[in-house]
């Protein structure tokens, strides 16, 4: 199935117009390139329709909102939801301005999403209206644990359930749930959190998995994350004596490059619940 | 003569001024100090004359265009006029968007350029008034063939005659013409695709290039494109079991770095139509 | 002294709000994980000042300043300074143009910095009311020797008193300074400065280093640059045939991901004047 998905990605190469942060662009386009789409940045308000029509998804990532970019959200999400085009949000830092909060809420209402990818800090601040984050990572104290899993996944499945969205959520446990069905996915190495835009270049990835694999979302979302937390898994393996996070980042894309369906479906650790 | 190219370059250490895309800005800096020049990026209206001003030539990049740079791209490239310095356009998803196509042609009306440098749909575009694009890749409909050759170089060379610029496409197969004269150069890797942005790093450096060799910019704007290519062939020569495309695009950048005019001489695969 | 500098900030994971340019964001992000700190990166006028509040420091660097983020970095270093958070300023290209020295020079007077840290020529600009600039790149006229040492040192001491701020001047040799006591320092390669933002990682990883060690700014900002070079060093013995200045930018990240307080204590090279 995941192999399946793989596949279509390399054979479709899909052309995923991305709003994102200027943090970590460079690092989404290559990973892109990597797992076999093709990457257009674009995010002003006279671009982004002409640019999103002509792409099959659309990456929304708020990592460096401003009040330039936040309308091109909008009528980006806007344009591609009348085209049926994949929508995805990476609610950057929800929770931790109130402009990101309301930015991302607001875009929940507006824009209907087919994923809704992020930490679990800024997925329990879309859910609950607030939650506590450290900047843009979770905060310890929303973590997903053995203890608290079955609980969550029934909030993630409720609130997939009245938003339409599939909710992926990643950390050490990774949880992609639609309303009835959740892949609780235990790939990738706790170092990849040393590395800027891991989640970043997720979300990127996923996009395109979702654009090529279009009557199985779920499915499709769920083999990005395990994609990527392999790919963590072979670049770790590869380290040696010395190096460090800027190397560990060009390997996990790498990985990415080399990684076929074969090696996917092997290596993805997964149950559903 | 490109080993002379280069030679310059190292020794006078052009000052280059880019107004480019935050994707691959990064890349664009290193492969300019990689190539012996000196990069300075800034694009705000206010900031754009007096920089231009202390700078040897003058990139600029519509990748992603906004509504603040544009008019910076327009008053940038003015006062590199009026100071005699190199200006190069790189006409970024030219055909994928219709502020990118006016935007370009409106810079080439605006503003003198000495080199326009683009994918062969790109050029299509502004030499058409339309074409196909594929987001920011070229159309396989376009594709530069040993087929379509002679008649793609003869209107090149027109395209050039109409503008006086230096017209670059580069693709599996490069070419660099003014009005009488094409470099046909098939140096670089197919892989050199997946990475995002060599076309934009080539841009920058060829642009340090024609600074550096006012005298020949035929040849420079040439032994550029040759540098790009030979430093892809090096670079992919380098790669081992489980490098991808982010290891290639860091080795690439390197291999400017290392790069020797008897190298680049010696390794250059072009010939002139 | 240092050693406890070091592992301040990984105990402590100190979170830092980077006003920052786009070039260099990436390495800036990195380099503060590898270093122990955490990155966030807000640019907008209306996230700043909340973004700002959850952090313990704000790094304000004006690489790619303009009309936007001008007004955020002086709402968000006012509030900064009224939480009594660390504040630096990156001065980059001050002197290159009339906004970026006007924006410096205004950025002085309305914000108290902990640190400026810059090259010779933009803190000369900021010293002198002018200076000669090379772009982002110190000129050659002004820089500091073992022939000009002494009257620098007590030129960038006066400075300090002046100011209230710490001065940090790294080239060749590193002057880290506040009115009475200046660490001269030796480590780094020349080498360094053909990777972009070498100054801008520096910059983000000082300001996490104030914030962890905040009873000892100035042993704090000298052990951030006795780390940075030292890294440098440690990367550049681990340089291979070919290997060039992209590689050398991975390594030297990867140096400040593996350091550890013993390895920094004795191979930082200074003494105090």
């Amino acid at each position: 199935m995941f192999k399946e998905c793989l596949e279509n990605v390399r054979k479709n190469v899909p052309l995923v117009h991305n709003i994102t942060n200027y943090v970590t662009v460079n690092d989404v386009a290559n990973v892109l390139l990597a797992g076999g789409g093709s990457p257009i940045m674009s995010d002003d308000i006279d671009d982004v329709v002409d640019i999103t029509s002509i792409c099959g998804g659309l990456n929304i990532n708020i990592g460096t909102l401003n009040k330039n970019t936040i309308p091109s959200m909008f009528a980006a999400g806007k344009k591609a939801n009348e085209l049926g085009h994949v929508v995805l949000l990476d609610p950057v830092g929800a929770g931790a301005s109130a402009l990101r909060t309301n930015t991302a809420n607001e875009l929940m209402e507006k824009v209907k999403f087919d994923v809704v990818r992020g930490n679990i800090s800024e997925v329990k601040t879309l859910m609950l209206g607030s939650g506590s984050t450290k900047g843009v990572d979770a905060d310890v104290a929303d973590k997903v644990t053995d203890e608290n899993l079955e609980e969550t996944i029934s909030k993630l499945k409720a609130f997939s359930k009245a938003t339409g969205s599939i909710i992926a959520v990643t950390g050490a446990i990774d949880l992609v749930c639609n309303s009835e069905k959740c892949y609780v996915i235990r790939n990738g190495k706790p170092q990849m959190s040393s590395i800027t835009g891991t989640g970043c270049q997720l979300s990127g990835l996923m996009t395109a998995y979702l654009v090529a694999n279009s009557d199985n979302k779920l499915e499709a979302a769920a083999a990005a994350v395990c994609l990527m937390g392999l790919a963590g898994e072979i670049a770790y393996d590869r380290m040696q004596d010395g190096d460090g996070n800027s190397t560990y980042r060009n390997r996990i894309i790498d990985a990415i490059y080399n990684m076929d369906g074969d090696t996917l479906e092997k290596g993805a650790k997964y149950e559903i619940k």
